[in-house]
């Protein structure tokens, strides 16, 4: 392996971390924000890319929000929209991100992200990744979202490095098939693991419905394709590249 | 309008009317596994579309029923998981879809839908409408699933009848989205009114979540574009084509 290209929102930085600023604006509405915001993103990032009406992942994590505030009935000042749209540039790392990123200096890294330019660009740099990574790569250029192949395309592009060579990290369950399917190697984070899944289903009755909700984005998805590697934290992935 | 063209599931017939057998297979889990099923559906549809790796309707109904069954846990025969997979074949018909073809016989009917030929056309026949539609189009020739334009342009391949002439009925937030982007003047049938689904979260805390699950598929989206009508039955149409 050449390169090892990782997926940002949800692989690299923890998309949940907007729970405490959303749970600060709209007390008691944290979590589910949180969740529906994240899955009508992507499905807005879907459904312009089939629909061929591209606008940048600014704007779709913008009328995300909007349609989540919306259908929670939560009335907002544009402010506060404002602040929680801010936290997108400031997502926490996971706590595993930059060991296992300097653990493989050497390798070209790089980051692959439905992200536009302007956003991934002060989120690296606001996390200090600029400082590891070889490139950052938004889907920008290419008008349209991962899972397209044009989007996992884009490596070879800048990168210089063919698919053939290219471990592709991510925890989305459609982001890894559509990986594969394009041909990448694949390694899938399983950041939510189905045993803390049923623990929580367990724990709570009242929120079983939303471990559920959340469970869908988490559970590797019946596509047809299957990633080569299992792993539970990015510390696996030196290892997966072949570096002890 | 030349023609009214309708989509098939969840706006002429009830995809939640699967939830008595499924139900009825795992007491208790019914509801939840109907939502599940619809909504990993439809994502497959998008996703395999962006990933062009069509298959059709029926295949991507069935991995979604396994997606499903799997994520809730629940060990079944094969026998049992095809009896759920019949009932696709068997959807309930909205009370107001028979009177509401009738009422506009004269003007050319279709279904355009993301159903395979097969499953649409023993689905049309199963409930009588073959008696009152013009045509039954599947997007399975254009190899790619609605919102793309190319499944839209179907219809005035298999009808004759330009998108200005066409008006097209939708339940679904994302097709009457990705209609309206096409060119189709278009209706969106409020199959769930925001009303009703405030009143279901008031009277049950423990259903909260999954209500909201639910609102997801039936508020109006954020996609840039509006439909020209807001129904809330398909007895309303009549008039908006012109007839009194």
């Amino acid at each position: 392996m050449k390169a090892v290209v990782f997926d940002a929102y949800g692989t690299l930085y923890d998309v949940q971390s907007v729970a405490a600023i959303t749970e600060q604006a709209f007390p008691g509405y944290g979590e589910l924000i949180t969740q529906i915001w994240r899955i009508k993103q992507l499905e807005y990032s879907w459904l312009r890319s089939l629909m061929r009406r591209y606008e940048d992942f600014s704007l779709i994590t913008r009328q995300s929000l909007a349609y989540t505030l919306r259908v929670l009935g939560l009335q907002h000042e544009a402010r506060v929209f404002d602040q929680i749209m801010d936290k997108y540039l400031h997502l926490d790392l996971y706590p595993d991100a930059v060991a296992a990123l300097a653990a493989m200096r050497g390798r070209k890294l790089a980051i692959l992200s439905n992200g536009s330019t302007d956003m991934l660009n002060a989120l690296v740099r606001n996390s200090g990744l600029d400082r590891v990574l070889d490139a950052t790569i938004s889907i920008d250029s290419a008008k349209t979202f991962k899972p397209s192949p044009d989007a996992y395309a884009l490596v070879e592009t800048k990168l210089g490095v063919p698919p053939s060579e290219v471990l592709f990290v991510s925890s989305n369950p459609w982001d890894a098939c559509g990986a594969k399917a394009f041909g990448f190697h694949v390694a899938w984070i399983e950041r939510v693991t189905p045993e803390a899944m049923a623990l929580a289903c367990v724990k709570s009755d009242l929120m079983l419905p939303l471990t559920l909700y959340k469970a869908l984005r988490t559970q590797m998805d019946e596509l047809g394709f299957e990633p080569d590697h299992r792993i539970r934290t990015l510390s696996e992935l030196p290892r997966l590249v072949g570096i002890r």
